[in-house]
């Protein structure tokens, strides 16, 4: 047996504590699968009295997180802090500079900064690992730079965030409606108190732009992504979606088009026939297509301590075996710098709903409003009568290019009898 | 760039042609991948003549497979061949034995002699690769050996033939029997004119020996793999296992037990709510479960020129990159050698189909056979009467233990009414 692989890790919240628990418990397992044994030498977190349930003895407590960066004893630093500044990126930093692997759970800090860092570890020689970042216990970036390495990727997408699926599908299943459903979810731990990060889909454009990054590898562009939260869809949405044929997912979606990449975030109806379709509550799930693989699904729990410590400790696991891979598929100095194709110019089919008065002509004058932009009707639901109330109204239509879309929905908000802001879910054939 | 790694391919049916088209069309972004351009140096095949819609243009043609072992100028043999035995076997053993590295998509080959190849490998300091073997687009081996590395793999199974999938997909949709459906599927080229490899589940078992072992890291053993196909079963079975609320599927599974290994193929009722009861046409899918990542499933296409080609490029990428992992999880000198747990031990629900000659006390008969063998029943189905004729009687009973399934369902078999084989299925809750 060759020398062990010595690691630091930084951050003992969930995630760190089931990585300390996942390499106590597989110690001979894991050594066995990297040829030389894994030490924890070092740990760094804030609080030292907590109790954390996961045994410390023989590992340095370092008080100052990029104190592991300077120990000359160290082979790689573990990331599990969190934020897109601050402590983990200096960590990182200093850590790459001094010549160390890293592995990371970061996915803001990636999708701020990935380029920048992915140079700066292949320039020190060292492997800047992060499938831990990016729906946890789905290896999916392992896929895109290994097992379908050999593809041209057209589209990745998918469900990347398990709060919004599991809010989604409660509000299915028991009808209620989102406000209600998170005050739910914040007390099962499912949603953080403060569930913007999630709800306004977030956390879903960092996963999405480092997920374009290493498919089409080309720079890291947060920026482009466009971002749309699921705090507009109701009840109501859900099932007339569901009337329709269709399921609502919050998806993330990356293409590549005539006009540069498309990278995008927003709520969905997807049919129910659609791979994601009836993938429910807290589950993730990534379809990368390939133009020789086709299709290929990927589906499991994208967060929680052990599927994300399964992540961070695969990627150790790799390392520690001494295999070394380009940062995001092909060399970081190399990535394509590809325009960002404008949301404006997106071709989709919509779902809108509108709140109206019922009273006569108020349809005419919203059809209208969609012939004018050339915005061509493939349905129109509405229940029963309620004359002088506000009933719902539904709509959908053919594929048409979203900045039409956007001047009919303008208008079509400005009728007086339209007594709410029109909810437009875009609708994805898949 | 560094120098050319340089392959010879032998075999060019369709997988041998999609594999060079793949290389020639993505030369530059493979090459970019790996760090160094990928050659196709030399190839073989039986018939020189035959056009195959490929430019063969300054690749040297070799007519004797095994010449390609001996080439100097090669650093790796695309074996695409197939066979258990054969000019397959003595090229791969050559090739291994001359320090080539070797790609396969030969599953009859590793089922049988997988430990011994892969101990000839890892002495030779070389890489045998083989994820085009397994399931072709769906890089499960890649993911086994990698992103899940670091769990204990309790269970692995999945959906592993896409013919029988086909072929069960069709009898339900269109209310067909086994025998119209085959005929169909042999037309549209989804099935061999001897369908025996796949319909007998032997094609499944190939496969599940081959994921056993990459998922327990222990030694290859086909022998111990129970099997049994899909001929028996009927457009009947599949409406009932509906009205039950299941679906058929030919599953290959492999779990650790307390009596050691078990491996089986053979079709199952699984709950329509299962992650793989909705996968449906010739799609694969493989689940895996490992004690901190959860569950994982991943779904593609399981055969066809483009995905098989995809899983062996990515193969000779990985290895072109310098990547050296362990062929099957851990060395192959270290695989262990694993009890096979006996089907008879296995514990499980069973669905029974009868053909009953329709007249009173036969139930009687056949509920007090399972009773004295301390069967539970948990359902019993038939459908309107028939005085003296012969209906269809479908039972279902709680787990109970193989051994005494089969005892009882001899008991049964020997009632008079009982006028064919009983029909018997395992339930899989999943």
């Amino acid at each position: 047996m060759t020398e062990p692989f010595k690691i630091g890790v930084a951050g003992l919240g969930t995630v760190g504590v089931a990585t300390l628990r996942l390499l106590a418990t597989h110690a001979n397992l894991l050594a066995e699968r990297c040829g030389r044994p894994i030490r924890v030498a070092a740990v760094s977190a804030r609080d030292r009295a907590r109790a954390r349930g996961v045994d410390l003895a023989g590992i340095d407590w370092v008080a100052d997180p990029a104190a592991l960066a300077r120990r000359g004893d160290l082979d790689m630093v573990v990331e599990l802090i969190g934020g897109a500044n601050g402590a983990a990126k200096s960590l990182i930093e200093a850590a790459l500079a001094a010549g160390k692997h890293v592995v990371t759970a970061n996915k803001a800090l990636l999708a701020h900064d990935g380029t920048n860092l992915a140079k700066k570890a292949e320039e020190a020689g060292v492997e800047l690992a992060y499938e831990a970042a990016v729906c946890g216990g789905i290896p999916i970036i392992d896929a895109l730079r290994g097992g379908l390495a050999a593809n041209r990727i057209s589209r990745v997408y998918g469900i990347l965030n398990g709060t919004c699926n599991f809010i989604l599908t409660e509000m299915r299943e028991k009808r209620l409606d989102f406000a209600r459903v998170v005050a739910d979810a914040q007390k099962k731990g499912y949603a953080e108190a403060d569930p913007s990060m999630d709800v306004d889909g977030i956390d879903a454009a960092h996963k999405l732009a480092i997920l374009t990054s290493v498919a089409f590898g080309c720079e890291m562009n947060l920026a482009g992504v466009y971002v749309e939260g699921i705090r507009h869809i109701a009840a109501l949405d859900i099932g007339f979606a569901g009337e329709l044929g269709y399921r609502i997912k919050l998806l993330g979606l990356a293409r590549l088009t005539p006009h540069g990449v498309e990278q995008r975030v927003h709520p969905c109806l997807v049919p129910v026939a659609a791979p994601v379709a009836l993938i429910d509550g807290v589950l993730n799930a990534v379809v990368a297509e390939g133009d020789f693989v086709g299709s290929a699904l990927f589906e499991g729990y994208g967060a929680g301590g052990g599927p994300t410590a399964s992540a961070a400790v695969s990627d150790i696991v790799r390392i520690a075996r001494g295999v070394r891979l380009p940062t995001f598929s092909v060399p970081a100095a190399k990535l394509a710098r590809l325009p960002v194709s404008p949301m404006e110019r997106h071709i989709g089919a919509y779902y809108i709903r509108l709140m109206v008065v019922d009273r006569p002509g108020v349809v005419a004058d919203v059809t209208a409003a969609l012939r004018d932009e050339n915005v061509s009707l493939a349905s129109m639901l509405q229940h029963g009568r309620a004359p002088d109330d506000t009933v719902p109204v539904v709509l959908t239509t053919h594929e048409t290019e979203e900045a039409a879309m956007r001047r009919a929905i303008a208008r079509i908000g400005a009728i007086a009898a339209i007594v709410e802001k029109p909810c437009v879910i875009r609708i994805e054939s898949l």
